[in-house]
């Protein structure tokens, strides 16, 4: 074939492999030559074995000549940030304190992408423990730019065509934002659809677990293939997860309703990032009822600090007692801070985040899905921070499902993304909403 | 709805769920009735509680009720053999030894079948650790007879109208011969592909799970749900589970083509089992070849008994050690004997089983499947065994998939299975040669 092999979608190059048009093989090798070309200056891999990766291609290439069953990621190359467990690969979380570290098993996601038939490609790129201290990934758009974070490798591996597909992680807003840096598609379905055994766990209340691709449709097909109950997650809810595939395929009944809050820290957002989401909703006209929130959701932001800092100050206590010295500057201030929050405050912050969730339940029986930016605008500059997640901090401590579509264009060229956020556990109405918005963006502008 | 939900089928069921017309409830409700009428004298169940399962059963018409993704068990009430672990219920395996006993965890079939929406009925009945001493259950057919064992509750409530699904386990015969016995559909798909982790493990190398239905389309429904790739289970492997329903409604594209092996121990077949068994293969004339297989084909008999013996004593020694007089008298001698195997003697019969697994896979490139009977005939007498396993035990010592059909009828009246096994790995297949025959015979008895 002409085209090059690393450039097609998760779910064009499955249909060619289902089609014998292309075998894994060539789609891998082709993956590690875009590697090889442009890691150097991207930096997105914190763990790459080129031949293991093709032992497993070649693997997938010969179930399917034998006829086998194969599964929805049939030979698809798929990157996975450093905190997620394998058995076979190191996973050092991005710190020098778990240099080397190897985990006896997968994590239950690496279980199903293995059964799905994907590639397990390597590790990329996190901050340090997940959190707010970035390491050395640069934006593939412009090296001189952050790709975001926590979840910086995937976003860029992606954004690069090193891999069609990448996992991340959120716990505020660490999917959403590197996506909307590096121009992808992110999509971190609703907290407890996807399992976290084997991922490391900053903050149980908080983490989730995310998707990163270059079409909607790949953001579903992935988080559709890691799905499922966990007994061992205290946040995976014990019954049916929605067809997230299916839904990002489906076409809307009927237009949907969509709403804008006007919430105090847009403030923040970029000119290039307000003209943009301006722009946007003005072509989607009274599909959209601006509003003006009550302060409490605002005051939210507070909340999902307090209940973040606590638990990982709590969950890894050992890290920090034990490794203090190896701890960045940039996160020892925020673990001593959150060492000083009582009980009592993390009670109370939990009791409101319940309230949150309880608000945005009754809410989407009016709305199909909150339109908002995915980020303040376009990716800072590398070696000032992964850039302000408060665009992502309200729906990832409500566990709302959330998407990222990188529809719009900054001040220099770089992607700025759109979000969408939409009812819990309903995942499936998010993408159809999602790919209704991007068709008739699309429409608008032809 | 005028008919009895219990009678229905998981398929029939399900429809009716999915377009409202029965709520989960009133289909628990039902088969809680029929339980109660007929439990006295069939003995099934190990362990129910009919308010749990109520309380299950509204669970899933809630979420249906609030629009949530419904999994493909919705509401369907299914039965675990006493060897398969529950956190909420206790699991007793068929001994005074472990009554009470409560695990921590599911078994991961388990959490399958939450996530599908299955409502967990109870525990039924198995033989002493899922060995050869009966227990209690009676025949619903005849209740001076035995239902088979080791899975002998899981059939007999199937059979009984309990429950339109049931879960059991085969390290020789005790999915399919159960099944026979009890004139259910039977399936017990390649080694491998459902997880075993949290199910009693008697025999490593040989222990399978299995499904019972009153219909072949709800046993591949059942296996379906509950497959996948579990890395705690060393049989378990690593890609894509065929898709079992699926091949379960498929028409073959060619008619199909079976193989009779002439096996020395068919001479323990009962008249009617083989006069059955001539007027089938009459109908399917050229379809099915018969063969006069090489001695080594009978010679598995020993090798399988010999890992199943060797393993088991390993396995459970702390069991046998600790309680052996709580033993039965049918098992101690087993075990007794078993301890004498020597390790060089497990493994020559380790690497014969491994030479019988190359010989199927090459004789599946000629054969889509072999028919064969699935027990020697009608159930026995109550108090007299639970049958001959022998018929099952090479399929099962090779890992193939097996599934038997309720087809034939023997002297007094009761059921005989047909038997098809398939090559590993390709359950669908089998499931649409199983279709294919069960089509062929309804055409000519019509």
């Amino acid at each position: 074939m002409k085209i090059k092999p690393h450039t097609l979608t998760a779910t064009e190059a499955g249909q060619f492999i289902a089609s014998g048009q292309l075998k894994s093989v060539q789609l891998v090798q082709s993956c590690l030559d875009q590697i090889t070309k442009t890691e150097g200056a991207i930096h997105a891999w914190a763990y790459l074995d080129p031949e293991a990766a093709l032992s497993q291609a070649a693997t997938c290439d010969a179930l399917r000549q034998k006829g086998l069953a194969t599964g929805p990621l049939h030979g698809i190359p798929v990157a996975l940030k450093d905190i997620i467990d394998t058995r076979d690969m190191p996973t050092e979380r991005g710190t020098p304190i778990f240099k080397g570290r190897q985990s006896e098993d997968d994590a239950r996601i690496v279980e199903y992408l293995r059964e799905a038939g994907a590639v397990i490609m390597g590790k990329t790129v996190t901050t340090e423990l997940a959190f707010v201290h970035a390491n050395e990934t640069r934006n593939p758009h412009n090296p001189e730019r952050s790709p975001g974070g926590s979840s910086s490798g995937s976003a860029a591996a992606v954004a690069a065509e090193h891999v069609p597909l990448a996992i991340g992680t959120q716990t505020n807003g660490s999917v959403i934002r590197p996506a909307s840096f590096c121009g992808t598609f992110g999509f971190k379905p609703t907290r407890g659809t996807l399992p976290r055994t084997g991922v490391l766990q900053t903050s149980q209340s908080l983490d989730q677990i995310g998707s990163f691709a270059r079409s909607l449709e790949d953001t579903a097909l992935l988080a559709d293939a890691i799905a499922g109950y966990d007994q061992r997650d205290p946040e995976s809810y014990s019954h049916a997860r929605p067809a997230m595939a299916k839904g990002s395929k489906q076409d809307a009944p009927l237009d949907p309703d969509f709403a804008w809050f006007n919430l105090p820290f847009y403030d923040r957002l970029s000119e290039a990032t307000s003209e943009g989401f301006e722009g946007v909703m003005e072509i989607m006209g009274d599909r959209v009822t601006r509003m003006d929130p009550a302060n409490q959701l605002s005051n939210l932001v507070a909340v999902q600090a307090r209940i973040h800092e606590y638990e990982i100050a709590l969950h890894l206590a050992e890290v920090f007692d034990g490794h203090w010295d190896q701890i960045s500057e940039t996160l020892k201030p925020i673990i001593t801070r959150a060492r000083k929050i009582s009980a009592a405050e993390y009670q109370d912050a939990l009791a409101v985040k319940a309230s949150a969730e309880a608000f945005f339940d009754d809410f989407f029986i009016e709305f199909d899905a909150i339109i908002a930016p995915a980020a303040a605008g376009e990716a800072p500059e590398f070696g000032n921070g992964t850039g302000d997640p408060i665009f992502c901090t309200l729906w990832t401590l409500a566990g709302l499902p959330c998407v990222t579509l990188p529809l719009l264009v900054g001040e220099t060229g770089l992607p700025i993304g759109v979000q969408l956020i939409g009812p819990a556990k309903k995942d499936d109405r998010l993408l159809r909403t999602a790919r209704w918005l991007q068709n008739h963006i699309a429409a608008a502008a032809a």
